[in-house]
């Protein structure tokens, strides 16, 4: 099991020649999400080589342009590249009509499916399931109505003691699913042996967090409670606190302090506010709370696999 | 009287890394102009140092993407720099729904005015007029309700020839306006001096016509006849003219014979489909039929002095 995470934009507000506004793919149990889309995330998608076809569900977190201002040139170009695929697009209510619209505008129909989520409530929900990975909404607090996105590996089926299992010529392969799936195994003579005599535990589901925009919001913890990887914006330093009450958003001390609340593994901050020039100071802010920080930046990826359960793995690819 | 006009983008259809939706910035005669803004617009102007307290009016030929997805995030940038100028957007009928619509949906209200002037005539209007400066619709055949744009300049007022004055002790300096104005001088005797000693004629006003997206129309000739500076889209080369009959876009040939039979000064091609690597091709097939081509290229700007009637100053100004 494992989890990688392209950082393709991570600034705020304005898109800027090398300052992209927030988008994010996400690769966990090979399953592929795409996370925000800010204007020009199409061309950050090619420049980093992330196949469009592998795109089938993109999570918009709220509707301020710098987080979705990039989805209809993206529905539109997996038009002209004749996609065949449903698109499942997660976001608040509104989104829908934004893009309908502009397709019946533009008499530009696309010959695909297009499945609105559209999303209202306050609380946490599932809002995607399949047999491999689940998305609960993290409920954040914005200016506007905002959800962060919580990513799961659903646990895997118990792997096979292959060892163990050759002490009982017994057990044929027909039987593997059944141990897999958790059950002693009844010899001929009516002895029982344990499942966990002939398994290993699965590895460990991994999971990610997205909590981008809020203000500091501690009751999002026990929703995050020690998942391995949160990214948190940090829009602020302290110097500007006070913008955060005003704006909604957060600041490096705060970031670091929930993923201190929540036992996280590693902490990527980002949408930093183009008033700082040094991201290291952000950093540094927040590494006075919480140790294990990673600066979010443009063509990052940082990679988790759990087979190394003691060490993460974090591939810094920077491709620019 | 001067034009100088910058290409931010001249690719079709899906913005890519080195290939920019159209957007091109004019100035002419004092006055600045934004047509089309595809995705990245934004990035492009400030990547060729555009001011954007510059930009007062914006012209959309039609509601395709690679033509105006970028103008949501131009003015929510705007808003953003706590802009105070009127913008004037011309563009066709739905265009101002689908910006107030996300504007309310984001409750990212600017505080400056948004002017929208939506167009639906097919025919030749007058959509902007001031002392210097006259803009018309060029209706173009697209898929979609497209429009081009004429710009010209105002003729100006006549120059006093300052020999022939200097023979006439009696003329003042406060008469100069109306001599420029073109009224004779009547001297103390009575006799009367005709204009045409005392001034010289005015530059010659300079013109530019857009025309994009468009199939072959002959018809648009009578508008843009003797015009200085034409851009006319060269989506295909001969070898997909049979592409021109359903996606309504012109071969490089076709545009230059739009140009011959206008008359143009000289003819910028753009617009080119990603199925070509090489645009020579592009300039070779045009100039087969019109030797004045220009191929369009992001940051290359074409410059015209009236001042130089004789010849056009064409400065390529490529900063990429």
């Amino acid at each position: 099991m494992s989890l990688s995470l392209t950082i393709l934009g991570c600034h705020s507000a304005t898109p800027r020649t090398f300052a992209h506004p927030t988008a994010q793919y996400l690769e966990i149990n090979n399953r592929a999400f795409l996370i925000d889309c800010g204007e020009g995330t199409q061309v950050q998608l090619r420049k980093y080589k992330i196949k469009f076809s592998m795109i089938n569900h993109v999570f918009i977190s709220h509707l301020h342009g710098d987080h979705f201002f990039g989805l209809i040139g993206l529905i539109s170009t997996f038009g002209l590249l004749n996609r065949q695929n449903d698109l499942h697009i997660y976001g608040p209510k509104g989104l829908k009509e934004i893009i309908v619209l502009q397709l019946n505008l533009s008499k530009s129909w696309v010959q695909f499916n297009i499945v609105f989520h559209e999303l209202e409530s306050s609380e946490s929900q599932l809002i995607f399931e399949d047999e491999k990975v689940e998305v609960f909404t993290i409920p954040l607090e914005h200016r506007i109505y905002t959800n962060g996105f919580f990513f799961k590996e659903k646990t895997g089926e118990r792997k096979l003691n292959m060892e163990a299992i050759k002490e009982y010529p017994e057990i044929d392969i027909c039987d593997y699913q059944n141990i897999k799936n958790g059950k002693d195994f009844t010899k001929n003579n009516g002895e029982i042996i344990p499942n966990k005599e002939l398994t290993l535990d699965p590895h460990k589901p991994l999971s990610y967090a997205f909590c981008s925009d809020t203000a500091y919001k501690p009751s999002i913890v026990s929703i995050i409670k020690n998942v391995d990887l949160l990214y948190h914006e940090a829009t602020f330093l302290n110097d500007k606190k006070d913008l955060t009450q005003t704006t909604k958003h957060s600041t490096a001390e705060e970031a670091a302090k929930i993923a201190k609340k929540a036992n996280v593994g590693q902490l990527i901050i980002g949408h930093y506010s183009s008033r700082y020039n040094d991201q290291k100071l952000f950093k540094e802010e927040a590494e006075a709370v919480f140790s294990k920080v990673i600066l979010a930046q443009e063509g990052k990826i940082i990679k988790i696999d759990s087979k190394m359960p003691e060490e993460l793995v974090i591939d810094y690819q920077n491709f620019s």
